[in-house]
This record gives structure tokens, sequence and C-alpha cells, in this order.
């Protein structure tokens, strides 16, 4: 199956100038959605993951299935105020601004192994964030795993330290 | 297993008065996962469901394992503005205020079998909407699931066209 072919690309969406990947036709689609999620979840086998963890929403999406096909936990990362026990938090820069993401203190043992899943890797800054914060909890990042890559903005270069796998490369 | 025991529950979050149940507990076991999965599945399983709508956020870490081990497609229900195609948009009322959510608009196929998954079922204020989307679009509502029910907020009373199921129950 050709993955590129079932993303909906939208123009000037959120903003002008931005090529949009829509992966909702991807995951409305039973049969392309089991294989995405099959494929992520081939690339994890034999890597002994204890759990998957993702950001919100999107992250959700793609990481809860692929945690429920291999046996693993899922740990979900979230805007501040979002988890309701103690977290830790990160604070990272965005093109104008910048943004925050928290983890549950507890979510992570101590020598746990973390496979990262997202649905798009762009500049990288939002996985090397939550990348930090596994780790900050004892966690091994073992693997960081994307639907789409867009090569163009270097994201991989910020994740370098890690395995980094996408199933789909655009430019842009 | 007693799910109810795997449960977090957290006095005064996000306000006080409000015993929050955290289903976080829940996703980061893998085995407590795989159970409520496959416990959520079970209901499901010959009912000939198309597609899975979850609304974001935590309905995304039930709905879309769900939909994968049922072998549906999954279609998030997000917040104004998040969708990047064209929407159908429901507001309705809260407490104080009111909130809103959009579907795609061609994200159901008419007549096609759609269950409904939350995480938690209080008031059932965004699964009725949610159910009134998936109609307008022509979807069939076969069933409306979720892993907690707060009995005492009678959200049942306002599915009661619906076939409700609920994993445990709290009074509040």
């Amino acid at each position: 199956m050709d993955l590129k072919d079932k993303i909906r690309v939208i123009e000037g969406f959120p903003k002008e100038g931005i090529s949009f990947k829509d992966v909702t036709t991807i995951l409305e689609d039973k049969r392309v959605f089991k294989y995405t999620v099959d494929k992520m979840a081939e690339y994890l086998k034999n890597k002994d993951i204890d759990v998957v963890v993702g950001p919100e929403a999107r992250g959700f999406l793609f990481g809860a299935p692929v945690a429920y096909a291999i046996g693993a936990g899922f740990v979900p990362v979230r805007k501040p105020g979002k988890l309701p026990c103690e977290t830790v938090k990160i604070t990272y820069d965005l093109e104008y601004g910048n943004d925050a993401l928290e983890i549950h203190k507890d979510a992570i043992k101590q020598g746990q192994r973390v496979a990262l899943i997202d649905d798009l890797l762009a500049t990288g800054g939002t996985m090397s964030s939550v990348a930090k914060l596994v780790e900050k909890l004892g966690g091994k990042v073992v693997t960081v795993d994307f639907v789409i890559e867009l090569t163009d903005l270097k994201g991989r270069e910020k994740l370098e330290d890690y395995d980094v796998i996408s199933l789909v490369k655009y430019n842009v």
C-alpha cells in the first residue's frame, strides 16, 4: 500500500504557506489504519518496549493503538494543567513565543524502555522535548517514530541521538 | 481484574469538590491497558462496526486502540479550528457558558455503523453532541461505550436512545 496516496494534503491550513498533511484520511479507512498501526508496530517488535509515549492530541491517535498492538503501556504527554497528578514540565521555543508540555512524574519507571510516537515530524521541537521529559524520569528512549516526516525542516537533526523512523516522507 | 482498583482518584481536580477519575493509571500499565481495550472490543464484536468515533482528547486514547482491535476505522471529533477540511459543528451548553465540537463532513458515509467511545460518562453532554454530529452525516450510532460512568450525574438519560455500556461505575 502506498500510504502517501491515503494522506490528504490541504494547502493554507492552519495558515497561508503551509501544506498541511491530514492524517484523518488514514484513520477513517479501516484497512489503511490497520496497515499504518501494524507497520509502526513491526518496527518496534523485538525492541522490548515497555511503554509508548505520545504527545497530545494527534500522538494519541497512533501511539495508543501501537502500544496496544505491541502489548505495551501508553503514557500521554499533555499541555499544562491537563494531567491531574504531580507532573514534570518542559518549556520549549516556537517560531514565535513558546509552548510547554507535561508528563506525570510517576508515569515512567527507572530503566523502562520507551518508544515515542507522533503523527508528524516537522522541526522536531515537540519530540525532543518529549524525549527530555522521558529521560528526566529515568526512561530510555529506544526509538522515535512518526507516520510522516517533512524532511526539509530537518527535525531529524534535533533528534540525532535517537533511532528515528518515519513511514512517509515529504520535502515540506 | 477489578478495573476500579487500577483507576486513580484525585480529589479537588480540576476544581474543588470534584473527585477526578484518572485513567492514565490504566493506560500506563500494559496488562491493564490491554484488558480494558479487549473488554471494550468484546462488546463491539458481532455488531458490524465500520467506524469508531471519539472526542478529543481522552476519547482518542481508548477509541483509537479499540477501533484497531475490532478492525474498524477511527474518526476524531475535535474542538473548533483543529480539523483542516470542511466540518460540521455543534454547540452545546455547559454548566457555565458553552462548548463546541466539529467533525469532518466527509468522515462518515451514509449508513455506516458507528460506535462512540470516550473515557468517562458524566452528564452526557459531550457524547449526545457527538451522536448528533454522526447522525447529521448519515451514520447510525449502534452503541456508546465508556470506561467509566458517574451514575449520579445521569448521563444515561441524555443518551437514552442508544445502547450505553460502561466498564466501571462510580456514584460521583
